[in-house]
């Protein structure tokens, strides 16, 4: 499979090239029709220009995916902006838009070329600053434009930083989390994912992660837990007497409408992963990459679904919603090899983490607010350790390596980051300013100034 | 119009390669210039290389085409989100994100090749599991990727299902409704749809339904009526003394998000419908449509601003919402055909059918809380019928053997469908149930927790 | 450049097929192991195909940029919506969608042709309605779908209607505003634009304006500026003793949500006025577009954040979002010549810029509801003057001399139109009307009927 040789990387930009122009060789001599006159320089022009649409085909490629994972960015902060209480909610949606915009100058000035640059087998690449092509850059070397590979490259390292929002919300400062978001995709993130998708040393062991099951969402989950950890609950939210108090969401529809945003970027995280659209096998497999991401998600929510009932006699929206995200995160790590039954099951059992996790999770004393510990770190691993199932070219024992690093160094690195802002400037609002909200205590602007507690504010 | 006679299916396949090869072949032998040597082995290469090409946009189309109107289902999601009462706005969220869910397993499952697989100018295909391309898969049979088409046409079949949804909103628990889902777009649907996209009957009379007014929409709505007359009108809907009370909708942003969404969608649902982009003509045939489908909605939209100011001397925007919504549905049966100006027209007159259908549907005490009777099912009869009026094609009398015969049969079936679900477990919630609001009966979460009846039960 | 000398027009059509031409002509005799027999029948059939599939890529790229702008009419309806008080959201509502249908309307009957059709140097075009490709069209002389470029072009048009809207919003009503809505997109923008994109004037003289900084941007902001002057400020908005009283806006998820939406579709707006996709140079200029776009953007997010943080010791949500949309409108005069770093401080520098303008507009008691004239007239201007430093095609003087003249028409003829429409049918609702807000007096509906002040007028 080409996709899982390429990587996320300009590396393969050369067996690409050799790919498309041996499908055009091997279209000419299979068919006796096309004589011994096929090598000749006019055949060689008509390879000339296959070569020029696969890489306009390419490009355009990673530009629609990319605005698809960007639209993700709306999805995380709508998810988010729906599950907390309306006094935060203006919050979120500051800290959403401030994360994108960090994560797209940190991964310019240090974070791409740290994953992508001259990592060789190693730990990690060159920080520099990324120099994108030339106005009417025309450099048939690479296969596609390396701007458009930055920018899709670019909006996964957002939604690595998006997932960390969720969990901590509602009592975390605003400017020691935009430092920790700074430092998570303009260092951590491109380390890691330079071990595999930058051709490091995971890579060179054979770990397989299509679209980022553990590089995108188990990372971002692991820096939420260390952060949920140091960070500690929200007031209020586990009692003394071992209650934990429901702090429910203030608007299900914002919710579902994140959940059916990021369904939709979805198609370009897995699809787009492909990482080539210039031929026939290329878009016929991201058309199967669709059909099974979509499915996964399916299997997530129906799993949910029921389960709920059967356990709580209601069904759970907030768990449908999260079904969906569980599924869809399941089959990142492999949406292409499963056939869709067997994507229906990963999906399906990512659903069912889900709603044993949050309970679980709750038992332990994390305060996860959204749910996105279950969602991307258990579900990514969940569909990281499966992928041997039905890519024959992984193995279980080092999708497991790759499990246990990636999650160790991020867990422990975002550990001694939180731990150093919290000795330093702090992570807590104080416990008043908690109580009222960090709209009111940070932003200085509700969300909703009319509404509920709101307006008997004003 | 090759679009006419492809229908929704690979049964056009052959044709569509065909198509490719001879406008290949065409603009070879129409010049001078090009000589008699145009015919040798290698023009031929070149003429793979566009048949490859051809495959990769055609398949580009569906994938695009497909997110789009994947996207319309969080449209419905958020119109009707909008306007129900908020103590039934999780409830709304719940069976959106459920039944696009459910539509994509029973598409796969049965759905689609009941739709599409040996009809062969009969009433219904074999209901098998559809599979999917290889990976890797390099068939030019199809010129395009069967996983592409599926996902494409699963899309239609969730958007059948999400119409269903709004007109029973407030008043149907959540399993009757998932399990009527379940077999409206497993068998229902598909059914029908084999009737024409599936090459059976209907299309061989000569039926012309571009991209579903009928198929999709009137099925949709045909469904929802039966439903609605069965499950009755929501409590205090309709007084004793002949009185209509307004329940109006929670949120009237969500509504337009909803509208917008929708808008947004239709370029894929009805530009994709050309299912081909590999050739000049064809993209220029979809640019038509975009332009088509976009000004039939502004006509429904400025309709509807300037009758309700006439009737009610307001202007309604719930009307505006739907009028865009009906002047879409009304343009989807032939969004090629027509000039600019036919195109505002039809739309137009969608826009004047809901302003008057929506409050003689209360005279007739037929609850339907979002309009969807009047966009979906009237318009889309409207937008079928006035087919041939562009079209020439397609004839008044089979157009209306079309209407008819699919409203019939859906009407029946669904009431079947909906009269079992009453008689066994049951289409409504107790009275106390349906007072208290669906989310907290069957959802156990409010949509808005903290605002308005929400936080009074706190 | 190629895409600053096409413009925005069909003119430049020739020239784009020459360069396609020239491309494949080039990348053929520029190696020697091509020979002699290039230039064969054999080999111009492949030019043939490479020019079709230029067409299909071009035409392509005008669909997609197309549907993500005409998503952007969304993202203004819920940045309106999200910052107007909940007693006027109803009417942004019906004010965005019904503005979206009267521009497409109008740019079909007369804008156009006004922009584009014969302005050959002058002042403005013939004010026809467009005529779009036949069914089946496949005319290669333009090199793209007539149909596709309307309905780009007709997107664009919509925006800068759409940014008037949030200015007035509160106390305009909804007739003189559609009205106003109706010159200014069938007529003023048009005039203005047939003076840079339609080869008019300005163009002659070498005015840079890449996707419309100002020919959009600053045309919907003196526009807007015109008619808040005339109109004047919302009742209680700024008190005899000089106090201005904050009026915050009533959903602060909705405003993100449409932030995120104009970011996304700005790819569009930005992405798609490359004009072209068929040659790896236009593509690798689009990506390269979609990276400075972006940047900017964060860049603008980062300097409002950072410098609300320093002035009023918190981060000010609306600043954060409206430095988004400042730094888009900062970039789009020339998003693709600068270097991401240089693309940065162009979009930090409209983040300043709007931190600052908004509390000076209170100053001169100017009343912006959604701080519209900073972001899309400031922002817009400092666009346009700043392109000669990264495009050395452009000049000071000639920038100066197209923000001048184009700024002064507008403003006039646009304060002709709203006084015109002061003297006789009035702009202004009573102050009772105003007082009750917009949705109860003219659209009779309100936003949220359950929650805040509406729950309590039940």
């Amino acid at each position: 499979m080409m996709s899982l040789i390429l990587k996320k990387t300009g590396l393969g930009a050369g067996t690409l090239l050799l790919g498309v122009l041996s499908l055009s060789v091997l279209s000419l001599s299979s068919g006796t029709a096309f004589g011994q006159e096929a090598t000749t320089p006019d055949a060689l022009a008509s390879f000339a220009a296959s070569v020029d649409i696969a890489y306009i085909l390419n490009t355009m490629l990673f530009l629609i995916g990319g605005f698809l994972v960007m639209w993700m960015a709306a999805g995380f902060a709508m998810l988010e902006a729906g599950l907390v209480r309306s006094k935060n909610v203006s919050m979120q949606c500051l800290k959403n838009i401030s994360l994108y915009s960090i994560a797209g100058l940190m991964f310019w000035l240090i974070g791409y070329n740290l994953m992508y640059s001259g990592v060789d087998g190693g730990y990690f690449g060159t920080p520099t600053p990324k120099i994108i092509d030339p106005v009417g850059g025309n450099d048939l070397a690479t296969g596609y434009s390396g701007a458009s590979d930055w920018f899709f490259q670019m909006v996964f390292c957002a939604a690595t930083a998006s997932i960390v929002s969720g969990t901590l919300a509602e009592r975390i400062k605003l400017w020691p989390f935009l430092i920790f978001t700074a430092v998570l995709t303009g260092i951590l993130y491109p380390i890691t994912g330079s071990w595999e998708w930058g051709a490091g040393w995971l890579d060179g062991m054979g770990f397989s992660d299509f679209a980022g099951s553990t590089l995108v969402h188990s990372v971002g989950g692991w820096a939420a837990l260390s952060g949920a950890i140091l960070l500690g609950a929200r007031a209020g939210k586990y009692t003394a007497d071992g209650q934990v108090v429901a702090m429910p969401g203030s608007s299900i529809p914002l919710a579902t409408l994140g959940t059916f945003i990021l369904w939709l970027g979805w198609f370009g995280f897995n699809g787009a992963s492909q990482l080539a659209m210039g031929t026939i096998a290329d878009v016929t497999d991201i058309s199967r990459i669709f059909v099974n991401t979509n499915l996964a998600a399916s299997g997530g929510v129906i799993a949910a679904v029921i389960l709920t009932q059967i356990i709580y006699k209601k069904v759970d929206v907030t768990m449908a919603l999260n079904g969906a995200l569980a599924g869809l995160v399941s089959i990142t790590a492999e949406p292409l090899a499963p056939s869709i039954f067997t994507s229906v099951i990963i999906g399906g059992v990512g659903g069912v983490i889900v709603v044993f996790a949050v309970p679980m999770l709750d038992k332990l004393k994390i305060d996860d607010v959204v749910g996105a510990i279950p969602v991307h770190l258990l579900a990514g691993i969940w569909g990281t350790m499966i992928v041997p199932f039905s890519n024959s070219d992984a193995t279980y024992w080092v999708q497991f390596v790759g499990v246990v690093s990636i999650g160790a160094f991020t867990f422990i690195a975002s550990g001694l980051v939180w731990g150093l802002l919290k000795a330093t400037i702090g992570l807590r609002p104080s416990a008043e300013e908690e109580a009222m909200g960090m709209d009111k205590a940070e932003v200085g602007i509700e969300a909703y100034p009319e509404f509920g507690q709101g307006s008997q504010r004003i």
